[in-house]
Formats: C-alpha cells, structure tokens, sequence
C-alpha cells in the first residue's frame, strides 16, 4: 500500500478536529443583541475584503496559468498550481469564518470566568490550525494519488499556488490591518484621548476587521504554504537521492502526521491554571514538541531508517521551541529589551524609536545562530536531507503554533466587542487579560514563521540546483555575486512598498478620521454614531491598490534574472535573498512588538503612566512598530518562498531560453 | 625606474595641494574674540575626543601587534600595519585640525560675500581631501620601495591599519555627534523653543564638536580606508594574474594619481555663480570625472594596455556620479521622496517614521543596480582585474569627494558660530545657505562611500580567496551557507550596538541639558552661561565607552568563525556580509537624511512651517534619522572592510589551525 494513504487520512482526521472544535464553539452563546450587532459588522467587512481581495488574486493566477500551459507538463502544473492555490484559500478563508464567530463568543463566555474564555477562544483558534494541517495534507496526498509517480514541476506547481496565495494574504492582509490600526490609533488615541476599541472611534471596526484579515487569513494562508512548501522541498531532496527507498519520501510526511497527535492532545488537554494564560500556552508547545519527539523517535525505529536522522528532528523541533523563546525574550512583556526601549520613551519619542530599532536589529543574532546550528546538525546527521527533515519536524507543530497565532485576533476582537458593547468591568477584565497574551503571541509565532520560512527555503534552495542541473553555485563567479546583491536587494525593496503603503493609507484613515469627528454632530457625545463602513472601505480600498505592485516585482524579479543572466545568478539570488529576508524580517517583528510592548509597559504605571509625556512618545514608537511587526516582516516569510518556487518551477524555462549559460 | 617613485611623487604632490589650502584658509580673519572664543571651545572639545580616543586605539594596536608577531614574516606585518594605522590617524587628525579652524574663517568671510565663504569652506575641506590621498600614496609607495617584492601579508596589514583606525573614528565619532546632536535638539528645540545652536542650549558646543570628529575626521579615516584598501586589493589581484607585466601593478596606483589632477582642477577652479552653491558643486564633480577619465584614457594609451580596460574605468567614474545622483535624489531638498515623507508628517509622527524607514528601504535599488551593472561592465571588459581598477578609478575622485564633504561640518560650525556671535543677519543669511547645501553633501557623499566599499570589498573578496588558495566557494556547501547566514548578520547586529549606544548617550545628555536649564539660574535670559563642558564630557565618556564592543565583534566574528568553521565558511561570510551591509547602510544613511530634509522643506512653509504640528512630528523622524545617517549607516563601510583585511591577513592561520578544512 502506498504511504501517501496514510497520509490522506491523517489529513482528514485534522480535519474532523477542526470541525469538532468548530462545532464547539459555534454552540457557544453570541450574547446580546448590541454584541452580534458589532460581530456581524466585523464579519461582513472581513469577508467583503477576502472576496474583493479573490478577484485581484484570480487576474494573477489565470495569467499565470495561461503561460504554465506552454510548459512541459503544462497541464498538470496548472491542476497542481490551482489545488495548491485553492487549498490555502480555503485555509484561510474557514479559519477566518471561525475566528470572527469564535470574537464574539469568547466575550460572551468571559462572563463564566477566565478559563473558559480561553477555551472558547483558543478552540475557535484551533480550527484554522487543524484545517490548515489537513487541507495541505489532504492536497499533497490527492497529487501523490492522482499522478503516481513523483513528477517535480506538479509538485513545485502545488508549493507556488500556495506560496501565491501566502504573499497575497500577507501582503494585503498586512496593508488592510494596520492602515486601519494606525489610523485609528493616532487620531482615536493621541488627539482625542479615546481608549482602545470606542465605538464613537469611526476605524474601530476596520481595526477589528484588520486584525481577522491580517492575523488570521494573513499567518494561515503563510504557515499552510510554509508547511505545504516544506513537505516538497523534503520530497524534492528524497527525490534526488540515487536509489532512495521508499521510507525517504513517506518519512516527512509522517512526521507531519504524527505531530497532528502531538498537536492536538497539547491544544485539546491543557486548562489555565492560577490565572496564568501565558504559561498554560507555553505548555501547550512544550506538550506537542515532547509527543512529537516521542513519536518521532518511533517512527524512525518502525521505518527503520537511521537513528542518526533522529538528531535531524529534534534540531527541527528544539529550533521551533527556542524561536518561540527567543521572540519572547525580545518583545514580551516586562523583558529587559523591553524596559530599555521603555527608558529611552523619557527622552522622546525620538529615543524611543532609535532604540526600538536597536532592539530589533539585536534580536536577528540569537535567530541566526539557532538556525545556523540547526543546520549544520541535521546536515551533520543526515546530509541535506536532514535539513529537509529538521524542517517538517519543526512544521510538524505547524497546528499548535496556528492555533496559537489565531488565538490573538480572537481575544484582541473579544476585548474590541466587549468594550464596544459596554459588558460589565469583571468580563473586560478577562477579555483585556486575554486580549494581552494573544499580543505577545501573535508577536512569538512569527519567530516561529520566521526561521521555518528560512530554513526551508535552505531546503529548497537544494532543490532548486537540482532542477537546473548545477552542482555548485560559485560565489566567486561574478554572475553569482550579482545575483546574490539582487537577492539580498529583494526584501528591502519589497518591504518598502509595504511600508509606504501603509504609510500611505493609515494617511488616509487619519484624515477620514478627522472629518468624521468634525463634521458628524454629537459623535463624541456617544449621541451620534460613526460611519464605520466608509473606514473599511478606505481599508479595502487602498488595500487592494497596494497589492500588485510588490507581488509583481516578487515574481518578475526571479524570471528577469533567470532570464538575462541565467541560473547561476538565479542561484545567488536565492543564496542572498533567504538570510538577509530573515535577518529584515526579524529585524522588523521584534522592533516592532518590543515598541509594543514597551508603550503597554508605561501603561502599567511605570515612567508616569498613562498620559504621560513618555507613554506619548511610546505611542509614536507603537505606531511605528505597527507595519514593520504586521506587514513588511511577515509578508517576507511569503516573498521568499514565491521567489523560491517559481525559481524551480521556471527552471526547464531558464535551462532552455537564458541568455547567460 | 620603478612605478612607485612616481606614485611617491603625486603623493607629495597631493600633500602640497593640501598645504597650500591649509596656508590659504589659515591667513584669513578669525574675527571678533567672541567668535575666536567659541572656535576655541570646538577646537578644543575636538582635539580632546580625538586624543583620548587615541589611547583606545592604542590598547587595540598593541594587543594586534603582539598577536601579528606570531605569525611568519610578523615584523613586516607590524611595521605596515603602524604605518596604515598612523597614516589614517594623522590623516583624520590634520584634517580636522584645519576643519576647526576654517570654521569660524568661513564665517568671517561670509561678511564678504558668498563667494568668498565658500571659497574658505571648500579650500578647507580640501585639505582632509588631498591630505588622505597624499599620505595614503606616500604610505604605500614607500612601503613598497622598503620590501621591494610585492608581499601580500605586507600590503594587507597596511590595509588593515587604516581600517582600524576608520572603524574607531566612524564608530567613536558617529556615537559622538549624533548623542550630542540628538540631545542638544531634544530638548533644546523641542521643549525649550530653541533656534538651532543657540547659546543658551548647552549641548551646543558639544553638538559643534561632533560635526567635526563625526563628519570630518570620521569620513576622512573611511574614506582614506576605502582609498588604500582599493589600492591593495589591485595590487593583490594583478599580483594573482601569472607573468602579469608590471603594468598591471603601476596602472591601479596611476590612475589614483591621475585623479589627483582632476580633483585639483575641480576643486580650485570652480566659483559660484548666481548663488547657486549646489550646482557650483555638482560642477566641480563633473569636471573631475572628465578630467580623470581623459587623463586615464592617454595612461591606458601610453602604458599599452588593452583599450576594453578603460572601459572599466569608465564604469568605476560613471558610478561614483551615478550614486552622487541617486543619493541627491532620495534626500535632497525637495525631491519626490521627501515631500512625501513631508506630507506623512502631517498625520503624525509615527507616518512620518514610517514614510521615512519606507524611503530609506526603497532608496537602495538604484544604487544596487548600478553597482552590479558597473561590476558586469568592468568585469566583462579585463575579468576580476577589471571589478579591481573600476573601484580604482572611482576612488581616484576621493580628494574632490572629501573635499565636498568636509565642507559640510565647516559650514555647519560656521553658521553654529555665526548664531552663537550674533554675526548680522546678512551674514547669517550667508552661513546658513552654505549649511544648508553642506547636509545635503555630506548626505551625497555617503552613497559614494557606501557603494565604493562594496565594489572595493567585492575586489577584495577575490583577494581573499586567493589568499585561502580556494577557487570555488560554493553555496550549495552547507559550511558556506552558515558563513553567508552570519555574514548578514553581522551588519544587523553590528548596527543595533551603535543604535543603542546614540539612544543610550542622547538620553543622558537630554538628562543633563534639562538638569542644566532646571538648576542654573538665568540661564534662559541669557544673564547665565550654560556648562558646556559638562555636556561635552558626556559625549565624549559614552562615545569611548560604546566604542569596545562593536569592534571587538567585528574582529573577534570573522576570527572565530575562520578558526572554527574553516576557509569556506570565512568566504560565505564575507559573500553575505558585504551586500547585506551596503543594503542597510544605504536603507539608514538615506531614510535618515530624506527624514532630515523633510523637515527642513517643512520648515521653509510647507504644512504650517515652524511650529506646525506637522513641523514637531518631522522633529522626532529627523531626530531617529539621525543615529541612522550619521552612525550606524556610514560605520558599516568601515567593518566591512575591516573584516575582510583581517580574513586575508589571518589567512595563513586559517589555512594551518581551523578546525574545519
């Protein structure tokens, strides 16, 4: 029997825990009138905004397709291209529906107490996590069914649709979030004083719909690619190895069963106890990193494969665990990164910022070095396959760190319902309590997305000198060396586009703002209310306008470089663009949570509190921090892993029309 | 005759060049003795910095030297590596001994007219411009001419002398100006209303003093490096072509000399004409960049070399304008990108930011391009040869470069000395024009140095290799994609000790200036003189206090990982570090000036002008801009050349002790 069986089921019970999860939460109670009334609002803007987003997405794709079809294998591609494509859409867009009904029951439900709002919330969470897991594996095991034999370009195509849809969610999702944040953050909070989520605040549901479409559809759609991507990049290296058994290809994608179990017994099994929510959460990964590892170690006994490839998964897993505790250190609350960019908000907001941005380049070295040790053991333990290995065990957690992920935007909109329909101060509390813990995971995962986007682009980077046919890319070949500055060049211009971007329309947002609050009678009063729908539309709007420009360059960028100056630079591009993104990307997240978490410290009292012209300057650092943490870091996980398959999806292309030999 | 009596010849030449201007600027009037008493101040806080920053350096050296001995033909090595480190040093030192007494000439001279401000201002910038060319040829020819034979560890230890030496003065000297800037604006213009250098802001001397150890002897030690190293790597590279006829060694070091006429004909013979300061400059540019290109064009004749090589120099002057240009166009006053960080402003001070890092990000694409294309031009016309005299011949305009930059802190100091005396408004008019058109050189400038270390550090890349006896150094070598990994890195972590270190220092001299303002009475009325002294002592503690640690790191890492990871990973390293640190330096140095510029355009009446909202928000970019610009951004040229001098010069070792092969 063919392994991919097996696989094809493990997708399906992920599957069946996502829906029983979904069940749960569903059956939970929406509260009062005034409450589904904000959900509903919430819902309706984050669903206009995937179904516009749909349209610009299918213009790409049906291009694409059309200049597939004059492949080799064109055909298949294009069938491979669209599952992958529509299994990752559908990821997100599910685990979405989940997380803005999930909203609005955790709120209900922090009537009953802490714990079972944590529940409500992070099963709501779980959903998008399982169904994730299981469409990619469901998707895989169809292609591997439907086609037999490994076929590398059908098998790219599934990686590239949904690397496709990775960058279009990240990027756009990115843009619509903190357009919406910023904006309602620099008039709502620094001109007119209001808190955080007031109903007479005209962005406020954009924020809320922001934080579904960003933080939601935006890190599934990237860990589903992520997940999806590694699985062939580990395939693709099987593949390459002169008489490989079987056990080689069925191996990685076991491990990505078997961490469904490790998974959902950490998801499913762990309660918060005394209050503390954080540590209930860190015990949860530790949970389904020990499992994982157990049924690791079994399996690579059962598959009698060498015990030397077991040293490859626990660096994969051990790799997870440490970037998680490494972004804490840097952002999370109270950590002394965090009280220093705090301090230097007494001098300004001038301070604030230069030592937030200190912050976040510091936080890349300890990253590096995880990765960089990663590497080099699971190379040591089992050659480039073991780095293909590391990375499916690390993704292999790919359903706790989703469900964590989503957790945030699910207690962040909990908090937004509970204050916008005034619920009692005893359930804002749990709401805000919970509402604090998913900012700091939202802020760890991408840690997590970070250095998986890396180090599996290290793996397919291999697979990329195999498809050209290359078995040395030669730095001191100046063709290398150009191809390693455009690489390295990539994520900078990339970001940039998504930094002006929302610049631009939080820019926007502010002077719609403004107007609201000056032409709308009585709308400070609370006699009056905003017209939220015109800041979504802003949102949306300028969302959709900023997308093609930088998804353009990600997919030319690779084919004019594989096209005029061949593979060799094409493979320095790859070589410069993987760890200078990591280093930006990280760079980016951690400043951008550390000035996050640095305003919330001044919060709690210190350095003169709320008001206070340090929280003030603090403000500024937040706002900052906005895009770089939510928009350009993330979205370069996505741009990677595009650059990286279309490279190997186009290589028959390059090998044959490249000027350059 | 050997070449190098020739070189010796245009070296002594230069040093007369600068003599000359030295003896010019120096005859002129210094003015009332108010005006004599605060260049007294500059000059003194100046040469203070500059002396016990000297002793650091010196605990550096010897602890260098001693190691050096160890190594076979160690004498050599020291000597040369003493003669790089004093030339740099004294290089710096005379130049910005001129630059402090120039100041207040050209502000004398400004009561003449603009003309002749300008004249004192440029010819004082020209000493440190012909002075780092002259010694540098001095220092090389006689090095030659006293071992004779071409020795490689010989002419990298000179090389990484004058590396030294520029990372602590761009490391020292950048933490230096920006803390006493940052904290003298802060405060002074922020919260107390204070014109720029006002008397009463005691951080204003401090402030003056960093203009001259940060700009002047900060860029004259980098930009000497640059030269020198430049210089070494074609002398390395011919050296590695076999039988190369000994005009391969001499064309190099002649073009180097050839510039020195191009440079003395555009820096002598241009005047100002209609006011018009800016264009008066670009002229002066342009005229150096045909004279050299003619001159080089009859040396490729008489030497009998291969007419493609000149296309290699026109590459290398070509580029050197084109990043001149590029630079002016993301920062100068009024382009495109900085209206539009002005109007970001308006929305607050966090869009502003955002705008300004989004700039400073997309800033770096046109640079990147025209570095690769110079190097597919170059290499494409006489192979690595060709990538070596490119960077040869850019570097041959340093004396008009240098010159056009170290008239930035002259004038800069001039209109500081102007404001200070209560020099007449018509006069005021004058320096402050000057100032004006001084940011924005010593901002254009910066491209030049950023992409001329990269070209020279991509020449010394090949060095290197040849050093380790390696021909391929292959990416696809797991060991080669770690170094690469901590080859990004480095600039990354490198950047964030500087960051902080400005943070740090500004906040504690906000601290001290609002102490000051608190505690002496009068002060404000200006009945009572501020405690300059005090502020500069500040400044100068925490600038040799933050200087260890980034330097050690930029040793230690290429060190440790050539010893432990091997040849190979040390390539990777440097295959990583010098894009990813032209990237970010570009990215820093120019989202910094455009965000300083910004302001400024707001403060001619843009958005509301001076005191607008939209004035205040571009305060706090301009204040973030400026660690970036003026520390972190231009301190990467340096340690990146520093790692790469020290890789070829510890070759041997690696090649006898790394763990790895």
């Amino acid at each position: 029997m063919q392994f991919y069986y097996y696989t094809l089921v493990a997708g399906v019970a992920a599957l069946v825990i996502a829906l029983f999860a979904a069940f749960y939460v569903l059956k939970e109670s929406e509260g009062s009138e005034k409450m589904k009334e904000i959900a509903k609002a919430i819902k309706e803007g984050a669903n206009a905004y995937l179904k516009r987003q749909l349209y610009t997405i299918l213009a790409f794709a049906v291009i694409l397709s059309i200049l597939f079809l004059f492949m080799d294998n064109g055909l298949s591609i294009v069938i491979a291209f669209i599952v992958g494509a529509a299994a990752s859409y559908i990821t997100a867009y599910l685990g979405m529906s989940i997380a803005v009904k999930a909203n609005v029951r955790t709120a209900k439900s922090a009537e009953k107490g802490l714990n079972e709002a944590f529940r409500t919330a992070l099963l709501g969470g779980s959903v998008t996590g399982f169904a994730a897991v299981g469409f990619s594996l469901i998707g895989l095991s169809l292609l591997l069914m439907y086609f037999t034999t490994l076929n590398i370009p059908l098998l790219i195509g599934y990686g590239f649709g949904a690397s496709l849809i990775s960058l279009f969610a990240r990027v756009g999702g990115g843009i619509y979030t903190k357009a919406a944040d910023v904006g309602a953050d620099l008039v709502g909070k620094t001109e007119l004083g209001l808190p955080e989520d007031d109903v007479r605040n005209p962005a406020t549901i954009a924020d809320n719909v922001g934080d579904n479409v960003g933080d939601c559809a935006g890190m599934a759609a990237d860990v589903f690619e992520s997940y999806s991507v590694t699985l062939v990049a580990a395939l693709l290296i099987a593949n390459s190895i002169p008489n490989a058994p079987t056990s080689l290809f069925a191996y990685p994608l076991y491990i990505a069963a078997l961490g469904i179990i490790g998974s959902f017994i950490g998801v499913f099994f762990i309660h918060v106890k005394k209050g503390n929510v954080t540590r209930a959460l860190y015990k949860n990964i530790l949970l389904a990193v020990i499992i994982s590892a157990i049924l690791d170690l079994v399996l690579t006994s059962a598959l009698a494969l060498p015990m030397s490839y077991f040293i490859a998964i626990v660096s994969g897993l051990l790799l997870a665990f440490l970037l998680f505790w490494v972004s804490d250190y840097y952002t999370g609350g109270g950590s002394k990164p965090v009280i220093k960019i705090a301090t230097a908000a007494r001098g300004g907001a001038g301070t604030n910022v230069i030592m937030g941005l200190a912050v976040g380049l510091r936080s890349t070295w300890l990253p590096a070095v995880f990765v960089v040790a990663a590497i080099i053991a699971s190379y040591a333990a089992a050659g480039v396959y073991g780095i293909a290995i590391a990375s499916a065990a690390m993704f292999s957690l790919t359903a706790t760190i989703l469900t964590i992920d989503s957790f945030g935007p699910i207690t962040d909109n909990a908090g937004g319902i509970a204050e916008m329909s005034h619920l009692p101060a005893r359930v804002r509390k749990v709401t805000d309590h919970l509402d604090a813990v998913g900012n700091t995971t939202k802020a760890t995962t991408k840690g997590f997305a970070i250095g998986g986007a890396a180090l599996s682009a290290t793996a397919l980077f291999v697979a990329f000198a195999n498809a050209v046919h290359i078995n040395v890319i030669d730095a001191l070949n100046p063709l290398v060396t150009v191809g390693i500055f455009i690489g390295v060049l990539l994520p900078f211009i990339f970001s940039s586009f998504l930094m002006e971007a929302v610049g631009h329309a939080a820019n926007l947002m502010v002077e719609e703002v403004r107007r609201q609050v000056r032409t709308i009678k009585g709308l400070m009063q609370g006699k009056a209310k905003p017209d939220y729908a015109k800041a979504v539309d802003i949102a949306t709007v300028n969302a959709l306008k900023s997308l093609a420009l930088p998804e353009i360059v990600a997919i030319l960028t690779p084919i004019i470089v594989g096209l005029l100056l061949g593979k060799a630079a094409l493979g320095g591009l790859l070589v410069g663009m993987i760890p200078a993104s990591f280093m930006l990307a990280l760079t980016m997240a951690n400043a951008g949570g550390a000035m996050d978490n640095a305003k919330k410290y001044i919060e709690t009292g210190h350095f003169g509190g709320k008001g206070s012209d340090a929280h003030k300057a603090a403000i500024v650092g937040d706002t900052v921090g906005d895009p770089l943490k939510d928009t350009a870091g993330p979205a370069l996980n996505s741009m990677i892993k595009v650059v990286s398959t279309i490279s190997i999806l186009l290589a028959p292309v390059f090998l044959t029309y490249a000027l350059m030999p």
